[in-house]
C-alpha cells in the first residue's frame, strides 16, 4: 500500500492513517504492555522505521538476531539491556543495537517508554534466550534483576 | 567505525558522539542554512538515518531521485514540497517522498525546522531542477511562492 506524502501527528504517539498493532502475537514470547505503529514501510525503503510504546511497568521480549536496530528515544523513560550493558534511557537518547547482541527494553514503572526503531525490510528472526543464556546473562546481578523485573 | 550501543541526548538537537556536520558541499547545490548529523550508518544497517536541522528562514535543495525519504520532524516548524503538494509541519508530522518526487524542506521564518531522516544506504545521486523543470513547477502560485522565497 502505497504510503501517503504527508501523515500529520494528531495526539501523543498517534498519526493519521497508522494502525496501532500488537507488538507481536500474544504468546509467541514473553513480552508485557508493548504496542507498534509501523511508520514507514515501502518497497522502495531498504528499512522499515517502527514506533513501539512500552507501557509504564512493560517490556519487550529479550531477545537477539542477526539484524541491527537503531533506536531514537521519542518519550517517556525506562532502561534497555544490550549486551551485558544496562542504560538509562530518556528522551532523544540513541541505542543501537548490534547483531547477536542480547536486548531487551523497559519502561520506568510510573512512565511509558516510546521508541523509533529502524530495521532492514530483510531480516533474520528474533532467537530466545535458553536456560543456559539466562544463567550466564544473570550471572551479573544488575542484569539478574533488570530481566527478572 | 562502530557505533556505540548508547548515545545520549546532551542538548537540543546534539547527541554525545555525533558530528555536526554541512549539509552537503558549499555550492553544490542552491540550500540555506542546514546542519546533517548522521545518527546511524554502519554496515549492518540497509539505511542511514541521519538529523537535519534547517534555521529559521532557511531551506534545503530543491531536487528529486530514484531514492525515497522518510521523514518524522523532531522539532519546530516550516513546511515542505512534495511532488505538487505543499504541506505545513509541526513536530511528529511524518513525510514520505517517493521516487523522483521533487521536494524540498522550509523552516518557518521564526523557528528551525528539524527532522529525522531514513534514506537507503546505497542511492543515486540527487537531481538539480532544469529551466523547464522550475517553470513547470511555478505554474502554481503557491508552489512559486514557496521554491522563490
Amino acid at each position: 500500500m502505497a504510503i501517503k506524502p504527508f501523515r500529520p501527528k494528531t495526539g501523543t504517539a498517534r498519526w493519521r492513517e497508522v494502525e496501532v498493532r500488537e507488538y507481536k502475537v500474544e504468546d509467541s514470547a514473553p513480552f508485557r504492555d508493548v504496542t507498534r505503529q509501523v511508520l514507514f514501510e515501502d518497497h522502495a525503503l531498504a528499512s522499515q522505521l517502527r514506533y513501539f510504546e512500552v507501557a509504564a511497568g512493560g517490556h519487550t521480549t529479550l531477545e537477539r538476531h542477526e539484524h541491527a536496530h537503531a533506536v531514537v528515544v521519542h518519550r517517556g523513560e525506562g532502561q534497555c539491556l544490550v549486551g551485558d550493558q544496562l542504560y538509562a534511557l530518556a528522551e532523544g537518547d540513541l541505542v543501537y543495537v548490534p547483531a547477536l547482541m542480547w536486548h531487551q527494553f523497559r519502561a520506568a514503572a510510573d512512565r511509558p517508554l516510546g521508541f523509533l526503531c529502524m530495521v532492514n525490510a530483510e531480516r533474520d528472526r528474533p532467537q530466545l534466550p535458553t536456560a543456559a543464556d539466562l544463567a550466564q546473562l544473570r550471572r551479573d546481578p544488575k542484569i539478574a534483576a533488570f530481566i527478572a523485573t
